[in-house]
């Protein structure tokens, strides 16, 4: 393994994070805090590190798709562990752990928090919060990569380790233009949002702290009561809309904007799948909730805007809906487990993993009827090969392991059962909220700090799509002969 | 498909359980019971569609994997449809579906009631009750194979279809002498249990019934307070022991008793893990409930009951674990998925399959660090084909995706998640007691019939390891030209 090339990466991600730390710095300045001073703090720590061993690239630069695992996996080890010490300096979250936790909730664009009062957050920190969210979304290392100068062949193990979904494809044959034309796209969807939210009355900063927040499927607001602060019909929307979009595998954008092809756009069977399910979930708990809101339009609203939020994994909240009945916060649960597509920013187990799976059940079935027929999985008209399969069987089989020993440690805390499984499904997928004493209103703060570091690590695992980790956790990996 | 032979074997069936249902008669007759009446007429029934439709075989008589997969299907619900009128005509149980979920119930050996006062039950309909989980154990097709003389080469797909577990061996060359064996040391086992339990005092009625239920791992007792009514260590032993005997792969006590290949049995992977589980759960739960039993043996007497109980799916309670802290329901919980081995009386998802699911994971990891290194995953020393990996993927995939739409029916109803969850999941693997408001001191009684009918589904899907009842769904099937 190339560990001075590790060292080197990871030196360099972590310079580029001071400088991203100047951004709320100025904020804090503009709006005249002292908290401010912890950012430079931080920053100037950064960039020591940076100018240490980051500078000077080491003799051999080649790495490979192992050595791109560790450092993904460090990487948001390391951003999460320093992005926290602002938090922690200024006192806004007195206890590490919980600056910690709140630090990989918004890198992973979970959304989960720890905080009792997010109002009482000095507006550069609680910028900081949510810029997390925008930077995490599309993927720290993709970041680095679109302003740095890693070469190309350096690039792709990165990619591919951090980038969500089964298959990654680059739209461009350069893994640095790929990065360059999806933070575009992302930036310019971001700018949308920004405009359409003040146009409905948000100022400047409530409109880019929600609009980092729905571009990263986070759920992190700068209000104690989310979205339903603004109790307006159009920002409801607006944001719907908004999940909904970054829900979607970016490289459909790129196929219809750049490419002008709508009709695979319109034929992509993770797209109708999702929204698909979307339009059912929205169907049957805007029934459900009917006598609760009174009328078929306010249940509509808050039942979309809730469905959106869970599927694309943001988090956001317009309506309390532990107080829903049953039927309705079990879709809510199961679409958390779903997720959105791959290739977004949003997180689960994505669309297009159990659009496979479904199809690799129903070959199954043919082949005991008819046992000398050769068949295959299709997806897009395209045949899915046994490696890929093979590898989301494994993804899933991987994934409800950790989902049931999660469950098993963060049980010692006591809580009841619905807490206790929706805490680490919530977390495990980057969602946010969870049910019972997680319902949206509720938050994390109650837990022992051991149950923290499990729903930590299950943010990153569920992030970063288990495999980096499990690796890690790998003897093979750390002997002396690779 | 051979519709006319599948009509002859499913006719067959009915007048073994015809024949069967005597020997309740047998017992309401010694107790003077008139309700002893229901089950002559309900055998008489059956006793004219086997005359009609059961005697003289079709001229093709040739079936395939296809037919065996409907015949089991067919075979469970219509065993329990008819199985169920005694309890009905008796007003034993006064609503049908109650009665047909309660033997649903017993033949897939759930051992999940309805019934709010089993003590009220007259003695014929209680060990009518508990003998269904008998028969249900060791399948009901492998028992009408012992006593009826189908050709070996019918045999076989018949039994592939209903034999628990990833892979079926036959033992000898020959189905039906493989059925006897089994039989014979499923006999053997439950009479020694009988014996040993009256030994401490029970008598021969209950001593039968409580056999039954182990050995099937089912759960029903005629006691209202389960097994906790005898409050007897020697009689909580004796269940435990047989339990986890019961548990255990039938072929290693063949290997072991006619082979004398006890040093295969011994470094049998699936053993290990099944006795490793065991022993992990029962120390972690002892320490967990040791300051309410007050000391070590208490607590590990209740534990190492309930985490038996629990795995090998039987369903038996000598604690209402209800009131056990978060931590053991989750590793019970937990327990519930895993089951007994393949190859068992057990339900659930089968330790086999799960330790062939950790070693595909292993293999995984393997391949990402060594790309070019040929790796297989080995079971026993012996390589497990990608037909059956394959097949467990598939298994595991549908399960999950079974788990999550019956949570979402039965979530109708409204009661909280870890009712509605822990029901299907106690359901699915034959266990019987879930946790929540199916604590093992309550019961089903109070789901609406949609939800009980969804427990029916799960149960039969369970026992059946899903492929029969998938197979039944898919139009495929039903096209003329098969």
């Amino acid at each position: 393994m190339n560990k001075r090339m590790i060292i080197y990466i990871l030196s360099k991600m972590l310079g580029v994070e001071g400088a991203v730390l100047m951004i709320p710095a100025f904020v804090s300045l503009i709006y005249g805090e002292k908290s401010g001073v912890s950012f430079v703090i931080v920053g100037a720590v950064l960039g020591i590190i940076f100018l240490l061993f980051g500078r000077k690239p080491p003799e051999s630069t080649r790495i490979y798709g192992k050595e791109g695992f560790v450092i993904v996996g460090l990487a948001w080890i390391l951003w999460s562990l320093f992005g926290a010490l602002p938090f922690y300096i200024t006192g806004s979250i007195p206890n590490y752990i919980d600056a910690f936790f709140e630090t990989v909730s918004g890198f992973t664009t979970t959304g989960s928090t720890i905080l009792q009062d997010i109002e009482a957050l000095p507006m550069g920190i609680s910028f900081w919060r949510s810029l997390t969210h925008w930077i995490g979304g599309m993927g720290v290392l993709v970041f680095v990569m679109m302003i740095t100068s890693l070469d190309d062949k350096n690039s792709m193990p990165l990619m591919r380790a951090e980038m969500p979904g089964p298959d990654t494809d680059k739209l461009v044959p350069k893994a640095r233009y790929t990065a360059r034309i999806l933070y575009g796209m992302y930036f310019a969807l971001t700018a949308m949002e920004v405009i359409l939210l003040m146009a409905g009355g948000m100022n400047l900063y409530d409109a880019l702290l929600h609009s980092f927040s729905t571009a990263g499927t986070g759920g992190f607001s700068n209000r104690n009561a989310s979205v339903s602060f603004y109790d307006s019909a159009y920002i409801d929307g607006v944001i719907t809309v908004f999940m909904i979009l970054f829900g979607v595998n970016f490289n459909l954008y790129f196929v219809l904007l750049i490419k002008r092809g709508w009709k695979s756009v319109v034929k992509n069977e993770e797209l109708r799948a999702y929204l698909g399910i979307i339009a059912a979930s929205v169907a049957v708990i805007t029934v459900n909730i009917l006598n609760m809101y009174g009328n078929v339009m306010h249940a509509f609203r808050y039942a979309s805007f809730q469905v959106a939020s869970i599927i694309t994994t943001t988090g956001f909240y317009t309506a309390d809906y532990e107080l829903w009945p049953e039927l309705s916060k079990v879709i809510l649960l199961s679409l958390m487990f779903i997720g959105a597509c791959a290739g977004s920013t949003g997180g689960g187990i994505k669309v297009s993993r159990f659009v496979i799976l479904c199809k690799s059940i129903r070959q199954e079935i043919k082949k005991i009827l008819h046992p000398n027929a050769v068949t295959v999985v299709k997806m897009n008209g395209k045949k899915v090969g046994a490696d890929t399969l093979r590898g989301i069987n494994v993804y899933f089989a991987a994934y409800i392991f950790i989902l049931v020993a999660s469950v098993l440690i963060v049980s010692i805390d006591n809580f009841d059962f619905a807490t206790s499984f929706s805490g680490v499904l919530t977390t495990l997928n980057n969602v946010g909220p969870g049910i019972s004493k997680l319902g949206p209103v509720e938050n994390f703060h109650m837990f022992s700090p051991l149950s923290k570091l499990v729903f930590c690590f299950d943010m990153l695992v569920g992030r970063l799509e288990i495999i980096p980790y499990l690796l890690m956790f790998s003897p093979d990996l750390w002997r002396r002969r690779f």
